[in-house]
């Protein structure tokens, strides 16, 4: 099983990607979730090109590793000067990794017209930064930015760019296509050529420009590179980097190379979900492998044959990456797929029992409101409870009232909620502060219940998430509430939809309460 | 230049997409678009399998095309019965258009272990049904399903399946990665033999499932074939189909083959997002070609390069598919990108103005509280008229109330907000209600605004985001309001942060307002 060395670059190219901007916090995070993913190679940062990297770089020295190097990244020095009197090349060694990524330039229009060099400086550039970085006992790996346009443009020349890092000692190269505009079929044929050219290993890096970063790096390692360079979901710059959450489990599950621990394979889509989250931007739920929707069923025909044989319509096993099957309730979904769900409520639930049908038809009303139980099965669930006469509230609103004023008094919360709720024959009138009218409404409804719910205190609400529906009816939109919960034990997501976003997360806050009370 | 046919599957294939549920209104609308988009077929749905597609072929005959042409999709015969005598058979005819998809079972596995019948039955199920179609006049498209799984399992029968439809008279083979698993490379493979046995044209049809359905699809055609079927940003099942918006720029623009009218190309950027608007899913902004990140640059270095030279960092003009060029302004954004924004208000700004430096840092401080201005750039050109002190606010608020009530009483609207402004130096308050708090906080704002600026009537909210910037922190998290507006000539972005919803809201709203009124 040949064995193919994963260089993760999500703290460098994807911290270039539109909306991101890590915290060193962030960093820290994101390391130790590399590091128990089991890549080779984290990439952490360019010290010369952004001073926060610095201070990552120091505190990161009190993480103890189990599988990963921390590599850092930086350039070849400046046209004209010394290695030793180039500041970049001296926060780069200020970084104190053992190995570090020097990037170097391939493209001669490059050299020419925007370092405004002659070629020959480029290539001394290259060999002096290596050489001396190698002088210092770091392991070198070289990556020729814009190698593939440079191959096109003068493939003497960019070989030249190459060979003046391998003789100057690097450890390996790596070919990018920094503007991502390569087909993968002359990646692999160019790739074929340098694996045979140079005797220590090829890696690849692709951008997604064109849709096939993936595919540029499968097809690389195809013709022999062994190393790739990527990031976790394709974060990076324009259209991102190629997807490390694809490339692993196809090199390995599909193609039978070896890239990280069998065993770290399953926490593949924990991994790309947390790095999602500290990233701040909504996961891909349609992404390969990682995605909610990679192992989703809608049409009733697909998700009828996938109960009969998962492998007529899956790759894989979802459990292999950490992910799971799910069958999506929508008015298309097979009678089956919607069963399934309901028989965690009562398994003796049938595709033809009275009640199925019930369920069926009240989930075709909720949807036509705007409901969407994919992503809030808890919620689907108290649905069947009601229908299956399984439900038993735990309170009654009476009603409540939201006041919000602007401008607030001084160093007082804007938002103010009064509710009633009825327990049994008892009622409870309270109120509470918060910021913002859902706040104020939640602190509001907890204190209320909690005289009958002690238990009420273990739960937190962990996510909040508003979906616009009818966006041209701007202001006056219906929108789609979920909030997720947690009691330290099980996550549960809940959903309401309104034109008013206080009424619908009353709703999704209401299914929320009742779930945690019912368990 | 040779030309390459393009069916889109949208409306079929696509709708199969997790979170999409079409109306025949949107069908309608998405028609229209691809009509203008110049695709050659448009595949608009299953009559057999969903009863609300035979309502839109009814209604869709009042439309003109100007290029595409209908095609409607559905099965070969089912085991046992003459084609006669088929319900889905007769619901395709009932579609009544002059061609059709006939999608037919190649792998041996599907046919008895999932359909149960015999090798020979299901021969016999796709040429009768293919000669059936052919005799009635009509175009047969064969969408071999499952191909490249059969010809894995059994290559022999995969190809006798196809030569039963070629036999029976299918006027093209569409070879189907319908699990989505197969590589680039095999895909090419198996295509050019499947081209050199057969004398009518191929076509491929991929899904994303490993994240190569583009690369499959173009690799197909490098082998090839003549035919692409796919969606509008890849739109469906689990991870999606191969998406139209990266092959036929790809094809069209960097492989000289032609797949649409030459000025059609300038849409393709509009037509994804007005299809991602009417399917109600968020617009992938790191799409290539159509997303707004494809052409973002962020790093200092990257920026800068591209003032120089765009084809340095970018792989075509974005003009050439109705998409633009911007840079974004974050921390590590060069000066020279953000003084570029900058620019539109004071064309005599430069990187060294002092006033550069106050923006930058003022941009760096609202960052720092949720702000970005990635996407508002109508905001952003109102901060830089502030530190230019070219704003002039048009209203001052003194304060507003907002009371949401639940219940609401009956028949009326659940929110009302009680404003107070003030213009020179005049008062005017005022209150509204709405569905909901944000909306009658705009009711009652342009209605205390409108005695003073009567052309606020002509503006209109179109678009109205939400995003938790801290979902951690639940109901109390801080949250990002986006507002985009249009006065029917123009449409501008704001923003609006805060922990309240309201205020960000507000924020929004207020931004908006001074941006039309400035104009």
């Amino acid at each position: 099983m040949k064995r193919i060395v994963v260089l993760d670059s999500t703290l460098r190219d994807g911290a270039q990607a539109q909306g991101i901007s890590y915290t060193v916090e962030d960093k820290l995070k994101i390391v130790k979730r590399l590091d128990a993913l089991g890549v080779d190679y984290i990439e952490a940062g360019n010290p010369g090109s952004n001073p926060k990297d610095l201070e990552f770089f120091e505190r990161v020295k009190k993480i103890e590793f189990s599988h990963a190097k921390l590599i850092a990244f930086g350039s070849t020095r400046r046209v004209g000067i010394s290695v030793e009197e180039d500041a970049n090349v001296k926060s780069l060694l200020q970084a104190g990794t053992d190995a570090v990524v020097l990037f170097g330039k391939s493209w001669d229009f490059q050299v020419t017209d925007i370092l405004k060099t002659s070629l020959d400086e480029n290539l001394k550039m290259i060999s002096d930064t290596v050489r001396y970085f190698k002088g210092l006992g770091k392991e070198v790996v070289y990556d020729a930015e814009h190698f593939f346009d440079g191959y096109d443009s003068d493939p003497v020349y960019a070989v030249e760019t190459l060979r003046a890092a391998a003789e100057a000692g690097a450890d390996s190269l790596c070919l990018c296509d920094t503007k991502g505009g390569f087909l993968p079929a002359d990646i692999h044929n160019i790739t074929r050529e340098m694996v045979a050219k140079f005797d220590i290993p090829i890696g690849i890096h692709c951008h997604n420009d064109i849709g096939m970063a993936v595919a540029g790096t499968i097809m690389a390692v195809q013709a022999g590179a062994s190393r790739v360079q990527g990031t976790i979901n394709g974060l990076g710059e324009r259209c991102g980097n190629a997807n490390l959450c694809t490339i692993i489990p196809t090199l390995q599950l599909k193609m039978g190379y070896s890239c990280i621990p069998e065993e770290s394979m399953l926490k593949m889509t924990t991994v790309a979900r947390a790095i999602s989250e500290i990233s701040n931007v909504i996961h891909d739920e349609r992404a390969p492998y990682v995605g909610k929707a990679a192992f989703a069923h809608k049409a009733g025909m697909h998700a009828d044959a996938v109960v009969k044989n998962a492998s007529a319509y899956e790759l894989l096993n979802p459990e292999m990456v950490g992910n799971e099957r799910i069958f999506l309730m929508s008015e298309v979904a097979g009678r089956s797929a919607v069963i399934g769900m309901a028989k965690k409520v009562e398994p003796s639930l049938t595709k033809d029992s009275p009640e199925a049908r019930l369920i069926i038809e009240k989930l075709k009303e909720m949807e036509h409101e705007g409901y969407q139980y994919e992503g809030a099965e808890s919620s689907f669930e108290l649905i069947v409870r009601k229908i299956l006469g399984k439900y038993h509230p735990s309170f009654e609103l009476r009603d409540f009232k939201v006041i919000v004023n602007e401008p607030a008094h001084a160093n007082e919360r804007n938002s103010s909620a009064m509710i009633k709720v009825r327990v049994g024959d008892q009622e409870e009138i309270t109120a509470a502060e918060g910021d913002g009218p859902v706040n104020a409404l939640d602190n509001a409804a907890r204190k209320a219940l909690s005289r009958f719910y002690p238990s009420i205190h273990e739960m937190k609400l962990t996510d909040f998430k508003v979906r616009v529906l009818d966006s041209t009816s701007a202001t006056a939109a219906k929108v789609r509430v979920l909030i997720e919960s947690t009691d330290g034990e099980e996550v549960w997501t809940t959903i309401g939809v309104s034109t008013d976003i206080i009424e619908a997360s009353w709703k999704a806050l209401v299914d929320s309460i009742e779930y945690k009370l019912g368990k």
